[in-house]
């Protein structure tokens, strides 16, 4: 039975030397289908022009706004009305002048129309519509390609995948796109005493905790648990493990590292790769150890956390997980959730006697609001959350204090 | 074409409405395995005590305490070592006056002894033992039972199953869990102009956006998309479409509300069940629709969005999301994350020149120090997140403010 030999680390220390760790980043295609929280391995650029047409943003007539001007209630401008356009239509006729056609939000404007005035504002009397009010060229349209146009970026690699992200994608006809593999991650308990919940529970054994819970917690941080097994405390066993798992990009084991144990797992990694860690200055989980170990291109980064569950957990959230994150592409994204108090980066002025709810996008801890109309996929595509306007607010100051709420959940 | 005829209403009201309403909920039996991130559905109770048997939280020598009182670096006690016992083993000698066992952390301690001298304070020549500091009774020993006896309460139905409540079930042996099956919810997006990524982009059409970002959204909810599909944007297509989800709990739609689609929605849902709202005093998103329909047991519960996709998002967000998340019972822990600078409940000591992790329970914005070690699972199921002293810190004050980190990640 050994002693401790255990050089205690700094604490910042050690995360120096865990952010100089890297793996492989490997990219495999995903259908978008199964894209949601997945992190982006390509920039996107637009495929086709969005809209991919000139359209009506309201029901209402299309016409040559030119028509329209001079029109009032008390004295309408009488259009006639020569077809009637719904959203999914191609319309077939020309608007010249003195004609209209009747337009639905979403449907393309006919050729000659440069306008739609709102059902509101109109009259229809048989085939005849009296229009109540003028309009200016662009009134009431989004015209091809406003959004965004074809070979203009949309997204960047390293965006993790929300559902607002995915609807970008969806909207520009992706079926599938480039994703970066999870990082693997191999979970393995030491220790002769424990055991898995479908064996019977014998004198002097324990039932497993760490396998189950840090497999879980590898997958919170983006990664791929390949493994959550038990291996015997001795150093034969150990090493037949880890030298099974050298195609992971990360090795986790616990327990294996106190002075009774004889420290076998240092023993493994010193004898068949390099001892970064071992020992940090923390409480709980002071006999952690890092290291490496040659794998088929870059090395195997291993993690030796203490057996202790609650030593283990700690640990790993407070040094794995972070690293974990980093190499799967969430991290910036979940910095992002955390503490989501936010100052306010221009003065905005909101809807007058109504709530309103307005996309931001986050840098450091000031939120950009972003000042696309409700049709825009590009707002989508840069969104990091929103805030909420009370209705009896009507102005909020640059630098102000604001609440950000979070685009994704789970 | 028809004008909108919204009763607007206010979003309090309408968050007032979304309140009162409610879905079956049901349950499954899930493997440990599968339990991540689903919510338990019954209070479980340890089915063992745990630690199992009287265990060393130390390595050493499992000692009479009584053998070694008088003991110091200048007058050792020489006890004669009579058994190695490392985790995993079941004792067969009995420790009597005069004798001692090596002991490793988690093995079981002997019969007859009663504390582990730690083996920094001995010295071994070759079956002699010296002890060069005494123990009282239960020096680094854990009884049975310590951390939990058979029987008692572990963790309650509602609970949100991350990877550390996984460890604390694993812990006691179990192989499957009760918890409540996710809410089912049919995502539609109405519209002519509508096509899904694999159909080719012809004049007048329009990539569908909504379907897919929401039924995303309603994942990140802890909710189950059933589908996510395109329908016409009359009466008929939408009728059936939604008749062929009253399984679900939940149908969303969006578009077809607009005043130029002639609002086949309301109609619809006016016409096979309830419409409680129908305009909301917000921006974007005001022509939201809300109603119920007649399913197998209760109701049907309809959401319809407006169909411009950031609108669509936004009410997603800001009334439909936290339904889902009641519902899915994962409300509580989301509020939990966000916003988590917590005030200390009591006065805290920190250990003397090493950083230190600490499991805290938060209640509302209190956070509740864990004081149990590192050993003990009911500290896992109790955490919601962990705060950290730096080593220069012994002790922070009751009501101070801290900053909690979750336990859980995606």
């Amino acid at each position: 039975m050994g002693k401790e030999f255990l050089n205690l680390m700094d604490p910042d220390d050690v995360k120096q030397i865990i952010s100089s760790l890297n793996i492989e980043r490997r990219i495999e295609t995903v259908k978008l289908d199964n894209a949601h929280q997945r992190v982006l391995a390509e920039d996107v650029y637009a495929a086709i022009d969005l809209p991919p047409f000139d359209r009506a943003s309201m029901d209402g007539y299309a016409v040559r706004a030119q028509d329209t001007f001079g029109a009032s209630e008390d004295d309408p401008v009488i259009l006639t009305l020569i077809e009637k356009i719904r959203a999914g239509d191609v319309p077939s006729q020309k608007v010249v002048e003195g004609t209209c056609s009747e337009i639905g939000t979403g449907a393309p404007m006919p050729e000659g129309s440069d306008a739609v005035v709102m059902v509101e504002v109109t009259d229809l009397k048989q085939n005849q519509v009296e229009i109540l009010e003028a309009v200016t060229p662009g009134t009431n349209r989004a015209i091809r390609g406003s959004d965004i146009k074809k070979g203009e970026f949309l997204l960047s690699q390293g965006t993790f995948l929300t559902a607002d992200k995915i609807g970008a994608l969806s909207a520009i006809g992706l079926k599938e796109i480039l994703v970066f593999a999870k990082p693997t991650v191999a979970v393995i308990s030491t220790g002769n005493e424990l055991i898995k919940p479908d064996e019977d529970l014998r004198p002097g054994k324990l039932y497993d905790i760490n396998s189950e819970s840090i497999a879980n917690a590898v997958k919170s941080c983006g990664c791929l648990p390949l493994t959550a097994s038990i291996v015997k405390d001795d150093y034969e066993s150990l090493k037949n493990k880890i030298d099974s798992y050298k195609h992971a990009d990360i090795i986790i084991t616990s327990g294996g590292t106190s002075a009774g144990a004889g420290d076998v797992l240092s023993q493994v990694v010193e004898d068949t790769g390099k001892i970064l860690v071992h020992g940090i200055s923390v409480k709980p989980g002071k006999p952690t150890l890092i290291g490496t170990l040659p794998g088929k291109d870059v090395d195997v980064v291993l993690f030796g956390l203490p057996g202790y569950p609650v030593s283990a957990i700690m640990i790993f959230h407070a040094f794995v997980a972070p690293f974990l994150r980093d190499i799967a592409g969430v991290k910036e994204f979940m910095e992002k959730r955390e503490g989501f108090i936010s100052q306010l980066s221009r003065r905005y002025h909101s809807a007058r006697g109504r709530s309103h709810y307005a996309l931001v996008r986050i840098e450091g801890n000031i939120a950009h609001p972003i000042l696309k109309d409700s049709g825009a996929i590009t707002a989508l595509a840069e969104a990091d959350g929103y805030f909420e306007i009370p209705k009896n607010v009507e102005i909020i100051e640059k630098g102000e204090q604001i609440k950000v709420m979070p685009l994704s959940g789970l």
